[in-house]
């Protein structure tokens, strides 16, 4: 679940707003045959204004419009496919723990959100309300699940009974709505997708592994899946979801230097399954409570898609998410160079379609093969095809990476094997893009023993970057921290070695290193 | 999208509502360990109570159960599961036809509803009103969406200028609410998950085209995918969808003698393009409105699956959409059969398995063959493989179709070959079970020129089946016939010969047949 917890929405109010809604993106449909007109129209440059080159992307990539509701976005259809294609590997992924997939009402009975008093407290003000079905006031307000915790263990309830029962691994693909006051494409909305994994254990050892485990089903994801690098470990108390004992983050750092939280996993405790009365029988006949987990990932990792990847050309996207892996532009002057170069196009598709590849032949009329190339790299497709009347009669193709524009990253092929090499060459464009993405976050991540150094850094240009600093754990020092540099505690990496240091706030003894920044 | 005309919501008032929530069914999770106590526990009979039999046989096979919401349902994993493998399907094909899948907010302005004179009467009474978003009051309330007609037209508005933008062919897969008075599981729930395809067109042919391409490619897929056998044709002006000019449906007849509606298609002329200004450029440059379709089907699907091939036994799944199609079930005695009669199910499993087949080896312990026997026939699984030591020794297994219960559906395979031999039994119950149903249909559908017989036969035992006859087309007969046998007008066939008649109420002429119904 994204998290919720105090802290995280406090710093909402910081610099996040004033990025955020502030360039409005056009909502016009490009329209690619009014000549090579975009060719002049340049997207902002990242380094120039990044929340700008951001929404620029979005719109000129058609991957989201505004809609006329208040925070809500529509999803193109080239943002949708992205969607999907993320959806559905992550969906084998999760199934493969032995999770099943299972649906609950959007509609919440507002009293439910009252049973556990820390969840009460971190989504009761940004529900959205039903007052009235069927033209008739309700007698009990519904309200929209933020996220549904509480629904789903009111149905747990009725369906544990014994040890044998358990564990229930339930796992729900779902719309939920919070009502968030500064919202941007993806990474804030106010309605937005998800999944969210609910558990129930008969031991606390078991959903301790269980919150672990989907981490780490995650962590391999994104970072094979999106090609976005990742810091991983457990949150900060003020940092928790409402109602766990223990979150778990997934942190990335996007190009402006600021950190994006793509994944949470909670260790819920007894905590829901007391609230909702969930009892079983042990193997001893004594009446205990489960132990829970619940976890999630959202349309928020669209936009760490884009900030990872994208450049000042457009969206970039890794090949195994990407729902046009290569586009075939065919280039000729004369007339009669025409067919000959078509039918080599088209059996290049033909050929790369039945090996799997997921390919266009862009053979649009009254368009230049330039206009085309800046088109698709606006798009972000990760390879592209040409095919000349030259490459015809030598039986080649030129392929162009996306993750490597201009001359150095063209290279000439065979057509004869074509599918090969370009599977060969997506496998490549995956890890590179992997790659940049992570030397750009470990070059933008630091250790800092000098607290005014930190200070400083994040108070600087560039967003502040990934601090790794020691911490001693108290809350005193992270609110310090967060009131006088905007930074949160976003991951305490697990499994650290124990060597001691001093806290970068108070200088007393730290048992542990944590990754400090500022976040959206 | 399910008909929402006037004559169809008011037969809902008829016999429809004294089935609906009579039944209240378990919640309880039936503990499959207790003994074979659950084979005492008859499902009760089809004929003796079909309403009782629909919800035992949701509750029993775990399909889904009540939850806390007014009228919303929880599916469960193996409801669920059935929805998956049918809107897996089902997005296939409606891909194939050129829609692109998009998402749209889950909340519409109420002013939006209001645009299209018909399409308000038929919603606005059964819409859900968020009045309250993050504790606030909102200055113009939200409904959340019965259908996405206001929303998506509004954005196609932004989106469609030119000719070139045509046709534009968006498909979404969601939740939508409906506020109805009495809801029954799968069939009428106040949520529930669909799919809405919108498109425009730059010409009214072409519309009217793309409306009949998904009537047909929603019942060649209900027909061959849920081996649901159907009618098909347009809808009277009476049931007509709200703002449609043409609505075209696939009905299905229950085993109740009622009538299902499946899925429907509207040609909607422009008059949501009038409502949301939707204009473009045609070829001569002049500014036209275009035509539009919508087209849907729901969750009730599943509803569908169960009433036309469910048994006394329990549940029976088509092959194709069966989440499980095969089970292996052990038997032995002695405890040194045990070993050998595992490990040839194991590898039975394993090689159903590789060959695609969705198997599982059901080795619980502690439980009779026979109550895994009732236990999966309740479950509706296909086909069961029956492995015993004198099987083993013979390397043959015994095969038990859940189409044909008891010695005649079984046969002995060769555990040799046994993928192939699966596969081809799973292509036949596929067939049989449409057969079956589509036979079932056949004696329960009726011609008739007589009034009082058609009368006599709506109001009998049975529910009254299926009724073909020549109407003159005129709401007053339409009128009398829905106000004094509650059947309704469920499809015109499309192509008819023309050869002319008399109308069953009125007894002038009338140039076409019409299937009358009593329908859920």
């Amino acid at each position: 679940m994204k998290g919720k917890a105090g802290g995280a929405r406090r710093a909402r109010s910081g610099r996040a707003d004033a990025l955020a809604g502030g360039a409005v993106y056009s909502s016009r449909l490009e329209n690619h045959r009014m000549a090579d007109k975009q060719d002049e129209k340049k997207v902002t440059a990242r380094s120039v204004d990044f929340a700008a080159w951001y929404n620029e992307i979005i719109a000129r990539a058609e991957l989201a419009d505004h809609s006329p509701v208040r925070g809500c976005i529509v999803f193109r259809p080239d943002g949708f496919a992205i969607w999907e294609a993320l959806r559905d590997e992550l969906d084998r992924r999760i199934k493969k723990t032995g999770a099943r997939n299972a649906y609950f009402p959007l509609f919440i009975p507002q009293s439910f959100l009252h049973k556990e008093a820390q969840h009460v407290e971190g989504f009761a003000p940004e529900v959205a309300v039903v007052t009235h079905g069927g033209g008739k006031e309700l007698e009990e307000p519904l309200i929209v699940r933020p996220t549904s915790e509480t629904i789903i263990n009111y149905m747990f309830a009725q369906w544990i009974h014994s040890h044998r029962d358990l564990p229930l691994m339930i796992n729900q693909w779902c719309n939920v709505v919070r009502w968030e006051m500064r919202t941007r494409p993806f990474l804030r909305t106010t309605e937005f997708l998800w999944q969210e994994g609910h558990t129930a254990h008969a031991t606390k050892a078991e959903a301790e592994r269980e919150a672990l485990t989907m981490l780490e089903v995650y962590r391999a994801f994104v970072e094979d899946y999106l090609a976005v690098p990742l810091v991983t470990g457990r949150k900060s108390a003020a940092e928790r979801f409402p109602g766990a004992e223990e979150t778990y983050s997934i942190e990335s750092l996007m190009g402006d230097g600021r950190a994006l939280q793509c994944g949470t996993s909670h260790y819920l405790g007894d905590n829901f399954a007391r609230a909702f009365e969930i009892r079983f029988l042990d193997t001893q006949n004594q009446l205990q409570h489960p132990h829970q987990t619940s976890w999630g990932v959202s349309t928020r990792l669209l936009g760490a898609i884009i900030m990872s990847h994208g450049d000042d050309q457009g969206l970039r996207l890794p090949p195994a998410v990407a729902p046009l892996q290569a586009v075939i532009v065919p280039i000729w002057r004369k007339a009669e160079e025409g067919e000959p170069v078509l039918a080599a196009a088209r059996a290049a598709r033909d050929t790369l379609e039945g090996a799997g590849v997921r390919v266009r032949l862009d053979d649009r009329e009254g368009l230049t093969p330039g206009f085309k190339f800046n088109d698709w790299e606006m798009r972000g497709v990760p390879v592209r095809i040409e095919i000349g009347p030259r490459d015809v009669a030598a039986r080649n193709a030129v392929l162009a990476r996306r993750d490597r524009l201009g001359r150095e990253g063209k290279a000439t092929a065979s057509l004869d094997g074509l599918a090969a090499h370009v599977s060969a060459l997506l496998d490549d464009v995956q890890q590179s893009f992997y790659t940049q993405a992570r030397d750009a976050m470990r070059a933008n991540t630091r250790q800092f023993d000098d607290y005014a150094k930190f200070r400083a850094q994040m108070e600087g240009e560039g967003g502040g970057g990934m601090a790794d600093v020691y911490w001693c754990g108290s809350a005193a020092c992270e609110t310090r921290i967060r009131e006088e540099t905007r930074a949160t505690c976003r991951a305490i990496p697990l499994g650290q070695s124990g060597a001691a240091g001093r806290c970068l706030v108070c200088g007393e003894a730290a048992q542990e290193r944590a990754f400090f920044a500022k976040a959206y």
